[in-house]
């Protein structure tokens, strides 16, 4: 992992083929000291994936066209020294839920295939305005639910990449694109990131507007952050929030840390318990565990059962052959919510209200709660796209969560630590995500 | 009506027996300028409830020694020079559905007779803090729905004082206290306000905090304020937004108003719909006729359909002894959102927000709506509280709106005219609001 005072060495002779494997921070420097031209990181990440595609499946559209004309435009600006903002000239992917003016959103559905918005999600457009280049639409489980998609795990393609921010996770790990945008509603961001290796940002609920993106469940609707670095998700983030551009530089002390269990522990496997075990055994700090109150023991139900009324809401009236289109697990949910009464509806969302209230005093002594991101590593694609049961509670009481592939599995593929901030305290969390990567990484230096 | 320039005149010599009927700005002159002490003010409100709570019932708890101690309190503090806030001194009366830490929150329910609460509603806290001396608990409609109150209307006691801030309506009226606060839903600020003959001022919908009150719909839950002038509500209103108290002062030039004929406008009685007829032909200005889009028409079927939800979620589960204690209206509306389903709830919340969405166009070209606040004058008690349906659209969608006693039916009892401003221009409301007031004033010392 390359650290940002390495910056400058580490890009001085930039080789072709090193080109996609950059991190954003590394090629916005070189960008900015003309040492590396957008066109060029551009054409670097087309060409990888002209070769990975074919396995991956990580892209649902590519504009290739208007791509390039933007990055000649950045370069073109930067020869004036203007600079376009944080994000100048870098080759982004975005999940195919967001609304883009130049390609088609078709929310991975069979329903919207082709469908053409005429203006950009606002996500889109901040990112758009920092200098960003949106290369293509990342591949997504159907609205971001349930079902795989078509991406493939890039580490090893027999292997489940998560849903539903599958294309995303696996384009950025994938060195297709140094970033990549996705959501979340229970666990689609933190998920893929778990079974791909990314690095992964899910902010508090409400951290930005998900205008024109396919928010199923408005209390539930998270933007999520894939990139391969901590540094790298606090520049993707600061696009949105510029005091998160400098949370990995002031790490002033440790952060103090709580173990906790979540909801649907009974599911995580052996080796998984262990490596995280083993992981804070070698912590230089004290680590508590908290016990959750005994609401979060319904806190998956819960989360179901709203995307379930909201999914019966959305499709229980489709004419029968546009519902047959559905993938599904999502007609199942349209049948299973078409069974709650609006009393069950709002004592869910009652329910969601008293756990979120709960939160809070989980931080009253801890900066940051740690658990893990999945159950375990990822599945084999023929036993479905795994569980995103340790992710759900954090997404449903809209606190900001991390995950960071610090662990591995018995079979050598990645699982994630899940760091939970409190709801509103964002740098914070993401302050104690840089400590923790940095903390392991001079552990395992040490131990090489 | 008293105007501020005429203050002064007015109070130079104030009779006992004339003080509770002093307007709340022009008791604060006369309280500021030391010619009215706030303890003697209280005492003549008192007077007042004594002598004709036994024929009104606008009050369920009074907390005669509480206030006299905060009113010599205020009395001390202006003494040593001290201005507590912009209400110093004022005796107000709020709704029992506030909390109150020194009187019970009966919510006008059996079922919480008796009800402590150990803290004051968010609201109550900022009365206080404004220096208000809160002298008791209205009568209200069991949860602010549906039901009649103990209130009886102070113009004729045999008439209804509408639902469900009744209490505070019919007490602002009759002169037992300046100002009272309200709440709404649907019609629960405007119905009584035009029943009795009051100045009501329902704010944009996230005026202020509603923690502490009987929210039963979150999206629906208001603040109400009653006076007897305008002046008094832009003063009222100010202790929550300081923006407002000038709002009657800087009245540069008359609005652009339109007339709308709200859903429900079939039940307008002929003499309401001439009188606002006539009124709106006097104006030297000309009136636009907007068309609402037909969505409007389930205005109020969505309303009611939310609140039976809502009332099923919250009642639906009661012991059968206590379900018994409920008024039929409630109970009746807890077996309407039992047969409701999720997805009919999320349709009923989606319908609003498209309602919402759709009144900004309202306001392209005008300042305010014009229509009634209620189908005619106040019901005889036998024939039940009246209709609120003329207010339920523009609480659904969250827009301000103000109800003034311009109009007379043919019984010589009050109808209001009810203006309704675009959601978040509320100083623009009580702008157009002083405007039409004055202007009607003009118009009939002309005639006399």
């Amino acid at each position: 992992m390359t650290q940002a005072t390495s910056s400058t060495r580490r890009t001085s002779s930039i080789a072709d083929g090193e080109l996609s494997a950059l991190s954003a921070r590394d090629a916005i420097v070189a960008i900015r000291e003309r040492r590396l031209s957008a066109t060029a990181l551009l054409d670097a990440c087309f060409a990888r994936i002209d070769a990975r595609e074919p396995t991956i499946h990580a892209w649902s559209h590519l504009a290739r066209e208007t791509a390039r004309e933007r990055a000649q435009f950045a370069d073109e600006a930067l020869a004036t020294g203007t600079v376009l903002g944080p994000l100048h000239g870098l080759p982004i992917g975005v999940k195919d839920v967001f609304d883009t003016n130049d390609m088609p959103s078709e929310y991975g559905s069979r329903l919207f295939r082709g469908r053409q918005p005429e203006a950009d999600a606002a996500a889109v457009a901040v990112l758009r305005q920092a200098g960003a280049i949106i290369i293509g639409k990342t591949t997504t489980s159907e609205f971001g639910m349930y079902h795989p998609s078509p991406a493939r795990n890039p580490l090893d393609p027999t292997y489940s990449p998560g849903v539903s921010s599958a294309g995303s996770a696996a384009a950025v790990v994938d060195e297709m694109v140094p970033l990549a945008l996705g959501t979340q509603h229970t666990a689609s961001t933190i998920l893929p990131a778990s079974f791909c290796g990314a690095h992964a940002f899910k902010p508090s609920f409400g951290f930005t507007s998900m205008d024109g993106s396919n928010i199923l469940v408005p209390r539930l609707a998270h933007i999520g952050f894939m990139a391969r670095t901590v540094e790298d998700l606090c520049l993707f983030a600061s696009a949105f929030d510029p005091t998160l551009a400098t949370a990995h530089i002031y790490v002033s002390r440790p952060p103090r840390l709580a173990f906790v269990r979540g909801p649907g522990w009974d599911q995580v496997t052996t080796d998984a318990d262990d490596a995280l075990r083993n992981l804070l055994a070698t912590l230089p700090i004290a680590i508590d565990t908290v016990e959750l109150p005994v609401d979060f023991d319904h806190a998956v139900k819960v989360s179901f059962g709203l995307l379930n009324a909201h999914l019966a809401h959305r499709f229980g009236d489709l004419p029968s052959q546009s519902f047959a289109d559905l993938c599904p697990p999502l007609k199942a949910g349209v049948a299973e919510g078409k069974t709650l009464s609006a009393p069950d509806y709002l004592e869910l969302d009652a329910a969601a209200d008293r756990m979120t209230a709960a939160t809070s005093a989980l931080f009253a002594h801890h900066d940051a709660l740690v658990t893990l991101s999945a159950p375990g590593e990822a599945t084999r694609l023929e036993d479905g796209p795994g569980s995103g049961v340790l992710a759900a509670p954090w997404s449903l009481c809209g606190l900001p969560t991390v995950s960071l592939p610090l662990l591995h599995g018995r079979k050598g593929l990645p699982i994630g630590v899940q760091l939970i901030g409190q709801r509103g305290f964002d740098r914070k969390l993401l302050q104690s995500a840089t400590w923790l990567v940095r903390t392991c990484q001079n552990h395992s230096s040490k131990r090489a």
